[in-house]
């Protein structure tokens, strides 16, 4: 069977449900966990979903996926606009990577424009809530084995 | 029965599968189109699939969008980064507009990392190819009449 | 007889009155072409009254006016941020020039603060929405036979 | 009877007719009072028509226009560029202010096309020598009784 | 008896409780120079407070200060942005300064995050309304005599 | 009995007493705390008081203030000027927060002068060393139950 | 016989001889048109000779000459600073391209110093008025037969 | 007789032997005054010296001085990096000025280094305490009676 | 005998050998940690060698070395850029500090230029490789025990 | 007989040939020689050609060229982008002068982009290797003796 | 006999009285070495006079002057704005230098405002043409021996 | 015999020694060579030793070391932030380069910070005086023949 998903969720991630639920809706991050889940079971694949609140943490889950995954996904929350060692891990992980955000991070304030995981991705999804998620799940299955999914 | 998706193209966009293809896919714009009917057709919807070198045709027809379409997607091409008069178009644009574009353009030259479009999109989706406007039916099925897609 | 006075519009001011009417207002297009053409009247002064969507369009419009206007309003909408065309266009009319805005831009978002228009312009009126043609048209009347308007 | 507009003047405009004509014109800073004081007269308005070297004393001016004007008429000179305070009393006065310049500043020093006030304005007019003060009067007066002046 | 504590305030500040209450609080001038005086008074100190809209009196009174108080607290208003005048007074001033603002002014306008009176103050205090007047005359305190104050 | 009030210390905060003294004064942390406990009696309140060199612990401390704290104090160090993910921790806490700093940041390098918590405390309080923090559980003493404290 | 050169002219250059002639000088577009037919066929060459003032016209004139032509001559005028849609156009065009400017862009205002067609072009030629085509052309017929021309 | 130099001085000048005496030397305002009137007599000249902590003031000053003096010394102190008002002033006068200032402004903070009044100045001298007023008197001199001074 | 250095790694380095070796080099961390070993015995000295992922353990480890360490090599990867927690960590640590990278960081991206490790450097070596090690604890050792070395 | 044209070239242009092929072209800066004098003397010129790494020499030609050539041809190399001296030297050459490189500088790195050579020349040919010289010459022949080149 | 002053001239200023007299006047620099030697002999001095086009020359009589000088003038011209081993050399001069330009550097191109020359000079004097020259050996004098010159 | 290396020192550092001792250290230039001459002897290398205040002597010497050096050493000194010529020259310079400084140039002025040099060499070595030319030797010694030295 493939290597799972690797879903990977940054600081202040596991509020989500209860913080400025106008920016980033109701849904919690167990629900988000669920739907990519089931999403990935329709697409014969699974997920290995976490969270941290800290940089390294993530460093090590994304080193740990050139070996253990067949695809990552990242919302790397505050730190994708000021993470280069996990631009770097990125860029030392084989497999394909795409980047997610729950909100449209450019109709926010300019300082959240700038993402330096995009310089190691595949592709970047955002403004979609946790539907993103599953857009990604079926970017990388269709990325892994091309016209299978979707 | 809904109104169709609006799917825009624009600059050079019809030169697509000739162009650059080691940036922008061996697929023309017509596979693209049929894509999108595919796509659309999956989810019980239709799409209306243009192009334009044109930045003012583009303008008007994001205004026809205005009342004969259910959402837009919208590959602005090289407009994305200079056309102040496609953002207000789709400001005054009533139905949900996601953004599309074949490549990762956070990975090319920094005058294309700036878009005008994204300030009036629900989301954005890059890096993708083709597959990236198939998701952003998805999106906009979704966002439209929401659990029924994907 | 005197020339006409060219009121030129640039992209998706055909949208006025629909609008985002919280920035420019209930009046439609049409009404503020019957505003400008009552007012010119009463300072025995004609209108002709355009629109477009399209930059190059917009540039033959001003070029025309070289020959066949005594003077140009121009509202460029989104134009007036970007177009080094119509700016060059107004560079090379001998008549004088007025640029209106309806909102006052200077409150706007940064990228709305600079205008090209002005650096060929005579003066610049905005914030007063359908009125400020109306003071354009005054402005122009003044300057072509003086102390007559008003 | 209604409150009077406040036509408050900056630094040097008290040296108007003499310092550069070439940008400001040959009319004075009286010529410029008593053509504000007919055109209101015209409209049914009075004017307080001051100037100051001052800052001080124009915050205080915009300050008393609080309560004791129906509208105000700024032309701050060079404070248009630096005045923080100016623009903090104007944003404190509930009264329409309009600015006005003599000259288009948007063709002079890049130092010059900044402005404070614009800010706290609901439109600017600027160009137009001293007839700006007429439009500004008008706009003011369409403002406080539309329909009626023009 | 030990010489008083120099309040000064800058412009605008005599419309407290009018001016954008949302922003500033509901208390005036004359409350906040009460509430100075007893919060001085229970810490056994006086207090001098004075209000100007004129850049040069507060310049004036800062170098009074150098030689008729024991510390200066200063709320510059806009001036905070713009005064290098008072800057230097305040360099050239010998007693502790403490600067205060009644807003978090990091939260407004890019141009009120500037401030030149804090290059030459012990310390600053935002976000407090009144309140931070009787911090800054405790800090004071404890700086003239350590260990009595708070 | 009221919740604590949280205090979070920021990396190399633990040096106090030791590291570069000129600049951060001779206190160490624990007679900081010390002093920040005998404060908050004083008041009828409690606090609790950490430090870490990990961004991710303090993100998590302030997710925990959200529901076990009546107000936080931020001394973030060195992370004032780089941590999003602290910022958008306290942006989710919706009890008051004030950030402090025992030097004042804006005389020191510029790299220092920009502070992402500013972006969600209630007000900010520096320059004061130890006291500060003294000055900080007043304000939110008020804050809480105004007129009680000071 | 060899495919024709493409000499592309943009927006006012319809203008020539008329248009500020102390920086275009008095040769008319015909005038130039002329003279590089006369040039052309000096080395057995042929030439296509257009003006636009609509940006998506010029972009469509590229898009033919990629497979209608054996070099391409442009003067973009203004949207040599603005047009990222030629820039794409001329990158998907594998013939060779020269950039030409009548005048000396280098002593012009800042915004005419940047090129987006030089990204682009094999060379820059420009201050020579229209000899500057002369010599485009006979670059040109050197890269494609080099030896033959001059 | 020839009418007398203006010698102007800026805020904080008439602390002058007792500020920051390291940078500003121990020379006070009035033994600055004498020397200017030797200096001057020696020359056959007279001066009218003056201060002013009102930017104002200095502006009426420089007003006056269009009329009244044959030239113009101007140490504006902090004025000089803020104050366009003092430019247009002296722009508006036809006699000649020069810039002066006690200590070499480019080897002091950035803030520093930028002039408005450089612009309207003959010649700028700085960095040679008092005697650099009587260098800006015989430059004056010789500019008005050439081979005369010196 | 002396106190040993440190040498300690930043984030990504633990990949060393596999993570892009046309940058990097094939060495692993454990052939690197072998190198520092040797070259340091040769010397009469010892070596703690360590690697993390997270900032805040670093910033453990420098404030260790403030009494364990006689002198610490760093090589922050991707914290070079960004840590000031890191910075001030070093500035706060007494033994010299020298700033090791394996490849040239001023021939890769811009942002990978600024280092905030530099400011509290003794000095710099990069673009060596494995080899900038053994330079370093040379330079440490020539720095603790001047001609000893090399 | 006419004077001769200066072709001054500038740091490392001696290495033409053998440096940066890819980038430069296999001419030698001697083979550029031949092809000059040949072009020169097809039109009745001739030229004096010269190399110089060191920028006063290049200045010391520049000032001869203004009494002994007709004309200046100028490859400055790296002092294009850093040499004041040479452009001041051209703004005193009364000769027209054209600028010439072998490559595109425009679509090298962004410190080749800015040109002060510009400033004070006729026109710019860049990017058709020594072509280009050729082209040159072929201008400034024209501008000599119009009508008589090519 | 005190050591001579050194007057040393940067580029182009050999051209003197031929080279845009607009902005340097007719005097040539012969006629600027007598002025010197008469200005210097006036005070009991002598100077040592020399102009180069070559950077590194200057810096080689710079370098002179620590020893063989009582003082340095320098006229930099081009290198002003350029010349860090200028700069680095005065720094290393123990004698005082004074900077001087014939024009006010300060109205002229923005590129020209900036000097690396006056950081280590005592003063800068600009815009008195030839009579700067005679004003810095005046101050030099006075430096020296102050109370003698002048 | 292997070719020599070229250790090429740059403007100012032949008052090696003398000049601000506290930056540079007491060690002279010719020091510094015999320094260097030992180590490489040590290693079997041989050294060529220069120094010139002239940027195109320095280029010259590059281009020299094109076939008779084994390695370059430089140390530019101010060139190192200025000279694009040098940058060019070790561009085209096919031996591995070296480029040291005594000092730490990144806690040094802004102006320091960015070199050119860096952009063509192999490594750079930073802040250790003297010693930095002996790790140098030592790298290229290891570059030249790895595993030898050291």
């Amino acid at each position: 069977m493939a290597k799972p998903l690797y879903v990977l969720n940054g600081p202040n991630l596991n509020l989500l449900g209860t913080r400025e639920p106008e920016v980033y809706g109701h849904e919690t991050l167990d629900d988000l966990r669920q739907r990519c889940e089931r999403k990935a079971a329709s697409l014969g694949l699974s997920v290995v979903f976490r969270q941290s609140n800290v940089e390294g943490e993530l460093v090590n889950w994304i080193q740990e996926a050139r070996t253990d995954a067949s695809g990552v996904i990242v919302n790397a929350g505050a730190f994708t606009h000021t993470s280069i060692a996990m631009l770097d891990a990125l860029l030392a992980c084989p497999v394909p990577t795409v980047e997610v955000h729950l909100s449209n991070i450019f109709t926010r304030e300019p300082f959240r424009h700038r993402s330096y995981i995009s310089k190691a991705a595949k592709g970047v999804i955002c403004g979609f809530g946790g539907l993103g998620y599953e857009l990604a799940i079926e970017a990388l299955a269709n990325t892994i084995a091309p016209g299978k999914a979707g």
